[in-house]
């Protein structure tokens, strides 16, 4: 038997180098959308995955893309690939950060910077994990491999090029993606999955500029067409009524159903934290969570046009424009999204409706009772003593599809998140003890992961 | 037989000095919305008033209104009121004016200024016309009774209170109202009433505050909230569809539709104007000036949630707002569109809707063959050598309601301005050569007016 005791007391001992390891992570900015600070953090994660996980690590790029650090070590009958990224966030607005973003700020046991959830800290303290389990149990009993990205946090647009070049230094049995969180009730959570994604805006344009509002006679109203053809997207029962859309939603299994009556989820607390008296259609029970986990999405982010300020302007507005999420569960993919939406207005005659498809990500949805999914169960009951709670699908959105989908790894996703973690928001956070926790549960992971008993 | 050629003699012999009498008075500033200028505008008026018109007139106010001029002149049997204001719209944006907007620019044959076509230019030209009159023709056959408003920029919001207070100093027979338009053929235009107008604001407030996109499975949006109530307003043939609503509107007469049959109307122009291809729901010819003419409308100005920036953000908004315009025609008032929006929302669920009313004007529509409208068109007719194309309704909207509506005096309109004043706009203008036709109108229509014969 492995003594997980003495792993442990070495991360304990080594809790102040770890966090200070991560905090000159964190110093360094890396924000892909302004193109800052790639190539310098690029080549702090080479020099870490080298000195500290000990991996035969290379940074390389396709195209013009961003250096990718792949690497491995350990050997073993089974391979796990570990997704990270090391790009952040743009850290706006920056004046609602108590702390600023990039000076990582300890402050009543959580640790505050740009980047400590989102996903430099679970970066870093892998890598410990490995080194702790070599300096505690022994050799590493399988094949780790990792995946560094550097734009994840712009799209990947250059992510499935690369894992066709170089997917022969990917391929793994199971792959632990980049993130995972407590709930708000503080239960670790294990996740399966994630949703897609397909951002796309709408455009519409009337007249050839604004006309004064006596004219809504006759003068066609670019506000009004925007608001007819969203009405046919969704109901106000909250149904999508895209021609065809609902159609490629794969059903829940009987088993999914079992899973989803057992599985946690705090209505009260949910409605609490977003002010709402009810969620909608009235939903409760599993009818709410069934629509949470494995129902797609579409959701009006923005919309504008016309006169907006304060009092009134008697403008009829000649364009108008809004901003569509649809988060997606298999079989949607944003090319299906695109293609129906298009064929949907035109059916209806809104062919004077743009559509411009933004960012897209295709779900990407693995089975619980995989290797790498069970060894996360027990690697998290053994790290904190209670079971997680096991999601099907990541309610968020991430390039899973071009990395697990294309080369068919079984995925999986915990970490040394919080329910409050804000991601993408001013003072982005992790607890101290959740980063240590996480340290602890990855090592056990490997273990259980290589076939091994705690 | 009166001389009217040597009335026209006289006006022309005087136009240098009654364009500069005009540019004083524009020179003035008289924002009411910013409260700039009133009470130095009024006492300018009023001296002109006396001075010019030779009238008998007092500045009056009830509670905390601005100076109202009211006075008198001329006997006979019949009573003008001829209506005008003296404060114009806020200047802005500035920077769009070719000379400043209280710089009064002669340029091309074009008067330039703030307030020149609304309505400082017809204000003044009435009373210029009463000189000439006197001066060429000989006293006044009737009594004239001038009102001149310091607010109707601003909702005119003591004027129901000053005419229930003064309505003894404004009974008359007929009624000539501040504005009046060549039309896009340079046509002269009459016409005989105005549309009202409800300009509301729709609120809708969802969550506590934005939450992440991922939730738009069950947290309800706002965004979706506002265009779901806004799609049961109004269907996509453009057919107000609130409970009740088209109920209130009177329908054309045969002798109306007959009426609008005549009435030139220039689809190619318009639609060339407006940069597009068809009229809303691809109508032309009599049903399209029904619609045009006879029907309100219900017209978004403004809608405005969430992100609506460049790029994408994965948001679901909290909060959306809309201003929506509805232009009157009889029997619909302010007071009957909130009413019936109020419980057509609340009818359909939407009691989470909050509605603003703001400004508020009903409709005043008078005959087109009272004793106003017919020495109006005869004395275009006599003046421009041609036909005046008479409007049943002007499309925008004013205080007639308040005054005509009340004291029950038919009205009339017609004035110097042209189908590209730019009123509200920068770059407001009148032609010159249209002032100097309007006094030439007005002292002709003061003659039919009073029973005589040109």
């Amino acid at each position: 038997m492995a003594d997980f005791a003495k792993f442990d007391a070495y991360v304990r001992a080594h809790t102040a180098e770890y966090v200070d390891e991560l905090k000159a992570l964190v110093r360094q900015p890396s924000v892909s959308a302004q193109g800052i600070g790639i190539d310098e953090t690029a080549a702090i994660v080479l020099d870490r995955a080298r000195a500290r996980g000990g991996l035969a690590a290379d940074a390389l790029r396709v195209s013009s893309g961003p250096p990718t650090i792949v690497g491995q070590a350990g050997t073993g009958a089974r391979t796990l690939l570990v997704y990270d990224h090391y790009d952040v966030q743009p850290p706006d607005p920056l004046d609602e950060w108590d702390t600023p973003p990039f000076e990582p700020t300890e402050r009543d046991g959580f640790l505050f910077g740009r980047g400590v959830s989102d996903n430099k800290g679970n970066l870093m303290a892998r890598l410990q994990a490995i080194e702790a389990y070599r300096a505690t149990i022994g050799d590493l009993p399988l094949r780790v491999r990792v995946l560094y990205e550097g734009e994840e946090e712009s799209g990947s647009v250059h992510l499935a090029d690369f894992v066709r070049t170089h997917g022969d230094r990917l391929r793994a049995d199971g792959c632990i993606w980049e993130a995972g969180y407590k709930d708000a009730a503080g239960r670790p959570t294990v996740s399966c999955g994630l949703k897609g994604i397909a951002y796309v805006e709408l455009h519409v344009r009337g007249a050839a500029k604004d006309a004064h509002s006596s004219l809504g006679t006759i003068v066609p109203n670019a506000a009004w067409r925007l608001v007819w053809a969203l009405a046919t997207l969704k109901n106000d029962r909250d149904e999508i009524t895209i021609d065809g859309f609902m159609d490629k939603v794969r059903a829940p299994t009987a088993a999914d159903l079992q899973a989803l009556e057992r599985l946690p989820f705090d209505e009260d607390a949910t409605r609490r934290i977003h002010g709402i008296t009810r969620f909608v259609r009235g939903l409760t029970g599993l009818e709410l969570k069934k629509k949470h986990f494995y129902e797609p999405t579409c959701t009006i982010c923005g919309i504008v046009s016309g006169y907006t300020g304060a009092g009134s302007k008697t403008v009829l507005p000649a364009v108008a424009s809004a901003k569509i999420d649809f988060r997606l569960v298999p079989d949607l993919t944003p090319d299906i999204v695109a293609t129906l939406l298009r064929a949907h207005l035109d059916r209806r005659g809104f062919t004077d409706i743009e559509v411009v498809a933004g960012h897209g990500e295709s779900p990407s949805r693995w089975p619980t009772d995989s290797v790498a999914a069970r060894a996360a169960v027990e690697a998290c009951r053994a790290t904190y003593g209670r079971d997680p709670v096991v999601y099907p699908l990541m309610a968020g959105s991430g390039p899973m599809a071009q990395v697990c989908d294309a080369l068919r790894i079984p995925v999986v996703g915990f970490g040394s998140g919080n329910a409050s973690s804000a991601n993408h928001a001013p003072n982005e956070n992790i607890a101290i003890a959740d980063y240590v926790d996480h340290i602890r549960a990855f090592g056990r992971f490997l273990h259980v992961f290589a076939g091994l008993a705690l």
